[in-house]
């Protein structure tokens, strides 16, 4: 089983953060939220999910990860101010393992100006940010490109969490931490 | 007096679009809330707010408006994926007249493609967006650079404000048509 990071802040996009987090914790997967306050609840903007922070990017190592899922909603747009949160995603990033990032998730991509030449997808709003970040912006609902899995929408959960878990390969006997810190 | 369009969507910031609607009003200006909606009533996202959505921007011709004020929140992040929003912008900006945003209001100068060498400041969270478009980002409570005023949040808003009316001297004499349409 794999451990995978989730930074999300306020007014997330409900189900970006509920569905993929449910689908990998019942592949049996771990799961660390990231945010600015470890122990807040941040709320999704449309009311229908929390989340509870746990750890904060500062106390965190990319190394002890094995993918790093970014839904979207209004969340990457408090994150991607928070220094910590925008060098643990470039730093992850540029480790080489999985990427996820659907909708505006994206944006804190930007921040960690890792899209230059890359193949991608996004909620549309941000696609300009995007290409002026240098990227080129597809309309697909997953669109895969090396580590890089990126998607629309909430309506492409379903293939975008599938994409993820196929990077996922259950680990038969390797230790399961539960927790870090 | 003058005639002013603010253009507006979902969640915009409360205190952005009403006092800059409340001075302009007040300062004997007229002012048309465009959106993509009309009749439409669109909500602040702190719920202190709300606008009613008079007119569409294809139905509006920028020779008409002596100014455009874009307030911030999420509203540019709704209007930026409409074509005649960004059409209206960009034709607005073109014309030299004085084009005033704050915070998020940017986004939708990135996405009408005016912002290349222009000094200017936002909300600190698209500030990479604004330099990725070619923009020179500066943290100052109003940046004027020749027609292009711009503020970074609610604390700037009453010298934001003044800016805005600075530029807007009372037209003795003219009529002044109170609707379009």
């Amino acid at each position: 089983m794999a451990r995978i990071a989730i930074p999300i802040g306020e007014d997330f996009e409900d189900s970006e953060f509920q569905e993929p987090y449910d689908r990998l914790l019942k592949a049996g997967h771990s799961v660390v939220v990231i945010g600015l306050e470890p122990g807040a609840t941040v709320r999704g903007k449309k009311g229908t999910a929390t989340a509870t922070i746990e750890q904060t990017a500062a106390d965190l190592d990319p190394a002890d990860f094995d993918a790093l899922v970014i839904p979207g909603g209004y969340s990457p747009d408090h994150l991607r101010t928070d220094e910590d949160v925008v060098d643990f995603v470039r730093r992850f990033f540029e480790s080489g393992k999985p990427v996820a990032a659907i909708c505006h998730g994206p944006q804190l991509l930007i921040e960690a100006d890792v899209v230059e030449g890359r193949e991608l997808t996004s909620w549309p709003s941000i696609r300009t940010d995007l290409q002026n970040a240098g990227a080129t912006w597809i309309d697909e609902e997953v669109v895969e490109d090396d580590n890089l899995i990126t998607s629309r929408s909430p309506e492409d959960l379903d293939p975008f969490c599938e994409a993820i878990l196929d990077r996922l390969p259950l680990k038969i006997g390797k230790p399961h931490r539960e927790t870090i810190g």
